[in-house]
């Protein structure tokens, strides 16, 4: 006889699910006991909730399909909810599997008694539903599946209660193919071609799925063809990027900044992306940041196939045999002296082999990182899709469970380490091989950006308090110890490159604390300069328009 | 000029929140900013969302008044939310100013945007409400003030938009003084006391509100007077015991042993506590545990006035002057030898000062506490009223926040502590005097227990690992290290004691890492022997019945 349990499992891996991560409890005990029932699932526990969900997110991101996470009633998805988020927001597919009591256990309000479907609707619109019985359960969990894999990606919800999971009467399916996604049709990529074709400024905004290779030489032949700009959306699910490949410039997460980028061009097409808004709302400016005189046109939707649909419209221009500009391999040569966030940056740029995965959490300290890592071998970049911050840690884990023979680089602010610490626990159990960086500046330094940004500067003690998390400073090195990670703390440029070289040389979890003064140390009250100076670092030439709007 | 956040700071203050425990992010900055115009509010900083929402849940179990959170979105909602659940089923009053974009922003679906009232629906479901403008804000607060302090307290959510937070007008206005809660009327009392009069066998079940001394100590005079038994419920949200207060005899988690407990009685009177359900459910086990021959009568509902009520009805039985049995004082003498989880509890027995506060969150570890704490000076006691682990070492800095001049100990288990590491930070931060005993066993022992009581128990390797946390041993010695707090780790009996006389006799936060062999070794796959050792600990003499039931 086969249980709920097992038969849920056996569809899982018959679909393509062949990876959950755990944090279960009592009421997912059945669920537990049938992993050994299906050689083919792997069980990765985290010690929290918001581990969990944030490697099944990085997982989906690297593997191209979702894992599943195991989940404890309403309250570990709350745990939960905040990598979910970021998943939904990247279009990263998610499998989650919640358990709730049983049936008749629900009328008595237990404990652990709650809505867990208002919760799982925050995160996933699409696909919330607790299944009713054994004999169904297996069609939930392949609709489930559907659900999350398909485009654009999503986070599905499947509610387990106790007793749908340990009655006998499982019945084994499995999720059919995903269906090819459409290409665009042929009125919408003429639109596009006559916008590019009108002789005014063009962009093609690209987001989501478009930021893979493929995608990516298609753009680039038309940008090459056309003169067409390339730009990439703030934060990608994932983006391919390194010598040999396109470059593009990335629309800035200041909307001061974004709105510069944008100040030139007459026509925006978006491929798998969305006009560009800023990501908070500031006392007395714009919201929507595409400047009035900018035409916006969508090219392909997230459920479309950009590739396709991006490669229809070179042709259509006459562009499928122009030669795409790619990015020189260059490296930059070694720290030296005092750390920096920036030095940082530049050991990565200076020592990150081929193929590494860098997952970039750092927000403030990372400014840099783009220009120093723009010509290092190729690589993947994970970015924070949603703004929920705590996504780094857990994505590592999930990118390195998906690519064991990828090195997984983390660069994580010190603020944001602390969401999820106890990802660098499951790093240590599964011998990962993902090294992460702590920038340790003992501050949200972001947070007083921000408090400038929003108008309330002349804060006083007790507001500036809650941005300054250096009473006590955090001891990163001795945390990754106490949960068994290898860890050093560096604070010049030759110690940074020396431990970053031998945790490459060396695979397998290692933390490196980088002790660096707050990156944006010296440019409070006069932001825009500093916005400003970001500036040269972005692979793009700078227009005289330009150049005369940020002079000095 | 007073901006909305000001006006809100001083309505907060005027209705008595006078601690907000935060963990903001930029929609949340003139908030922060608004903390230097009110002097009367403390803003404690956390470093992750359900620090800072277990904090409040703790302050008010203790202070008997709402704290504020201040929280960054649907996101820092979420990871603050299994806390607010265990506040929720607990009857704690808890505001929770969650900041939300500009309402203009909200349709630009940026980044961080999501439906935060659906989230907040499950832990508040009495009060969500997103303020609309600055004009209603002070109003809308004071509502949500009312709404959590009034019997039964409850979580209220104040969801704040960035722009109704920074614009100009906000008028403060104050929550009117709670109305007291109504006694039991008269047929409910005559009722109860015709129960106790009939001959039966009857016992009050005290939760909520009623397990503090003036309605203990009514309970004890019928107890005396009549020979009626006392119970609490399983999970307290706050107890008084000790040396000189009424001892009570908790109703136990395990099912099989509530059973037990409830089985020689026929009349069980509810006092602000529900009849007892099972944690979980188990197959082919009954969720509901009274006794089919056991009449179930409510004296008080949590909205009423348990100790009037109480008081009225020991009037009626003539017990008004009755003396009650009281705890006499006793201490179980030093632990000696190598460590066990029970030597723990016996050196917190030993050393434990009066009027500390115990937060009880060391699930298998924790067995023995109460029976060897039963005697030592009276001190109050909280639990983990909602069963989301992760609530101890938070709800022991809210504690610490309300009664800085009582020592606070909480007894943690090496899971739960995980979920909530955090907290330690806050501690040091702070300086609270909290002393954390984390039980390092190494594993999800309870886990194990219920893997075999839901009747899995042939579980496979695979299984298990899923319960284990000893790849690697986390060092929770170098954890507390890392983050500030001074932190030992002890294996004998000996040194647990000089740890925590150490601890107890230096005011300020301390961590003491007690390495323990599983509690529930050996006991695998004989459950219920071991159930039935644990009976002898209860305060109540075993009847010959019972006595009978339990024979090897």
């Amino acid at each position: 006889m086969t249980n709920g349990a097992q038969a849920l499992m056996k569809t899982l891996v018959d679909s393509g699910v062949e990876v959950c991560f755990t944090n279960p409890g009592t009421s997912e005990m059945h669920f537990v006991a049938a992993l050994d029932s299906e050689p083919n699932m792997r069980a990765v526990l985290a010690l929290f909730e918001g581990v969990a969900t944030g490697a099944a997110d990085g997982y989906a991101r690297m593997a191209g399909k979702p894992a599943a996470t195991l989940l404890h009633l309403g309250c570990g998805l709350g745990n939960g909810l905040a990598n979910l988020h970021n998943a939904r927001k990247g279009k990263v597919p998610v499998v989650n599997i919640v358990g709730d009591h049983a049936t008749y256990h629900v009328p008595y309000d237990a404990q652990l008694q709650s809505d867990i479907e208002t919760v799982a609707r925050n995160v996933s619109p699409g696909f919330v539903r607790t299944s009713a019985s054994t004999g169904e359960l297996c069609q939930d969990a392949a609709d489930a599946v559907t659900a999350a894999r398909g485009l654009p990606g999503q986070v599905a919800t499947l509610i387990l209660p106790a007793d749908v999971s340990w009655s006998e009467g499982g019945t084994p399916c499995k999720a059919p193919e995903s269906k090819p996604a459409p290409t665009a049709d042929d009125a919408t990529i003429k639109n596009a071609a006559e916008a590019i074709r009108s002789g005014g400024k063009t962009a093609l905004l690209l987001g989501g799925q478009a930021l893979r290779k493929p995608t990516l030489m298609a753009a680039a032949r038309i940008a090459a063809h056309n003169g067409t700009t390339l730009f990439a959306e703030t934060f990608p699910t994932r983006i391919e990027r390194g010598a040999g490949l396109p470059p593009v410039e990335r629309i800035a997460y200041l909307a001061e900044l974004a709105t510069l980028q944008l100040s030139e061009f007459d026509h925006l097409i978006l491929v798998d992306a969305k006009a560009p808004v800023s990501f908070f709302a500031y006392p007395g400016k714009e919201s929507y940041l595409v400047p009035d005189t900018c035409k916006v046109h969508t090219l392909a939707s997230p459920d479309q196939d950009s590739t396709a649909s991006l490669s229809r419209l070179a042709e259509m221009l006459g562009a499928e045999n122009a030669t795409p500009a790619v990015q020189p391999a260059a490296r930059p040569g070694p720290p030296r002296g005092k750390l920096t966030a920036e030095k940082v940056c530049k050991a990565v740029g200076h020592l990150m082999p081929e193929d590494a995965i860098i997952v970039d959490e750092a927000i403030t300290s990372g400014l840099m990182l783009n220009a120093l890592t723009a010509g290092a071998p190729k690589h993947d970049l994970l970015t924070l899709t949603g703004g929920a911050i705590g996504q780094g840690l857990p994505n590592a884990v999930g990118a390195a469970v998906a690519c064991p023979d990828r090195p997984v680089i983390a660069l994580i602010g010190d603020g944001t380490a602390m969401y999820t610490n106890q990802a660098l626990w499951t790093m240590a159990r599964e011998n990962l091989n993902v090294t992460s960086i702590i920038f340790n500046n003992a501050s949200y330094s972001i947070l007083n950006v921000e408090l400038e940004r929003v108008g309330a500067e002349e804060a006083g003690d007790k507001a500036k308090s809650q941005l300054d998390i250096s009473g006590p400073v955090i001891d990163f090195s001795r945390l990754a110890q106490g949960m068994g990670v290898h860890a050093i703390r560096v604070s010049t440029g030759e110690e940074m490159a020396k431990a970053l070289d031998y945790a490459l040389t060396n695979p397998g979890p290692h933390l490196i604390e980088a002790v660096v003064p707050e990156s944006l140390n010296g440019v409070k009250r006069k932001i825009l300069p500093w916005l400003l100076r970001t500036l040269p670092s972005l692979p793009r030439p700078l227009s005289k328009t330009l150049k005369k709007k940020i002079a000095p």
